[in-house]
């Protein structure tokens, strides 16, 4: 995992206490079938299957459903370094549809953060790597901790 | 219901049977628990209560299913007019919170529509009428009917 | 101007004369040739004709000075309580053009207020009451006041 | 100019004819001295200096300004196919503000292609790599070359 080679030990940990401590919390992510699939901070990974209860009848998933994989990996990325943080806004572009029994993965990155205000683009794939949105979020750290 | 008092009996009747014709077909917006509360040509009102499995553990609701519920109110709107419609991107803004137990409800309207392209804005209130999230929605119609 | 029925008269006074010192200062506008032609507390008109400098060979009107009128309106909205207000993110939906001589009126009314955030929609309009663009700023209060 | 080393002569070449067809024609952001830095398929950078006439009284530029000059390396970058090719909509999300003397560069780059949309990101620096803004602009191909 070349992308963590810079990052400290203690920062990892504490990006990966954080994850499993919002995790633990966020039935939300856990019913629509979430998995984290790596953290680090001001970065995650987070994938879901699109189920049956997920879908329209063309079988295509619901676009507020891809919305919230990436609000969800958004989430956990802008919250790694264990200062409480919401979502102001987010935006998103659909791209393409994605289909019963595809498996997405959302791949959140800061991209800046300016006192209490960060921007964080996460992009959504398929299991075939083809982009099925890009959205952008906006967020505003409040008072207290995560763990 | 003073708004459709303009509104030909035909386009009324054919957004109903439009939206009726959708809410079959659309496993996701019924698994979530959303009703439809109101529709007309560019309109349409959908209202949904926060369960236990849509909150962390704070029992605040996920945004992202926020954004579903407004999403569904503004694919029902764009689609009322039986030209297969679909979204091309959104943006929303998250003003409060809302809790478990809540009943929201979005009200999506149409704003504008120039050759394929729609923007419609959608408001997202809680049960004591304070809003939770202004969306905006922008729709791109295909080939196709939905009846 | 029945907008401004319910408005208490210092409320009034006050967004005037804050329009007034911001556009005394307010070189970028000014030279733009924007003209203020309403505001209220929450609210502000703003116009501008669309010069030979603002097109490009079609006759065209930039769409960055399309956005930068809807922005001054926007500023001058959200100022106009006298509590120093800035800009944390736009969107723009582009609808029609608009071309050389034409006259754009940019219309900002404050959609909500919560704690320093603020959400403003601007529509931007032609002579024939066409709509140009449709526009939403996300305002924050910093410390100060404007005049 | 290692970002080029893979695109065909051909591809470049035509980038670099569609852009100074279109510079010669861009009326709007030559009057705001703005200069093309590189070109290539998809990609543009454009460079503007902050002038007088672009602040207001704290010597901080009008942040429409900073979005014209996103745009126009947005235009730049998405007509650079010599397919012709129009803005749907914008977002920006404002950093930091920029003062009077500072050089700005827009670096935009093609993020998604599908169909005749597309999704351009836009990235705005000062002269010490400051990040002054995030901007994503929505493209659609409508029928026509440049040149």
């Amino acid at each position: 995992m070349s992308e963590s080679a810079h990052v400290p030990a203690e920062a990892q940990a504490l990006a990966q206490r954080v994850a499993a401590a919002m995790y633990e919390r966020d039935r939300a992510s856990r019913s629509l079938g979430m998995r984290i699939a790596w953290v680090a901070p001001g970065e995650a990974d987070l994938a879901m299957t699109v189920r049956e209860d997920m879908v329209n009848g063309h079988a295509i998933c619901h676009g507020g459903l891809v919305f919230t994989l990436a609000d969800s990996a958004f989430a956990y990325a802008c919250n790694s370094h264990n200062l409480a943080t919401v979502a102001s806004g987010c935006t998103i572009e659909f791209l393409a549809p994605s289909h019963l029994g595809d498996v997405l993965t959302a791949t959140a990155r800061e991209r800046a953060q300016v006192g209490r205000s960060g921007v964080y683009d996460v992009e959504v794939r398929n299991q075939h790597g083809a982009t099925i949105a890009l959205f952008r979020g906006k967020s505003t750290r409040i008072k207290g901790h995560v763990v």
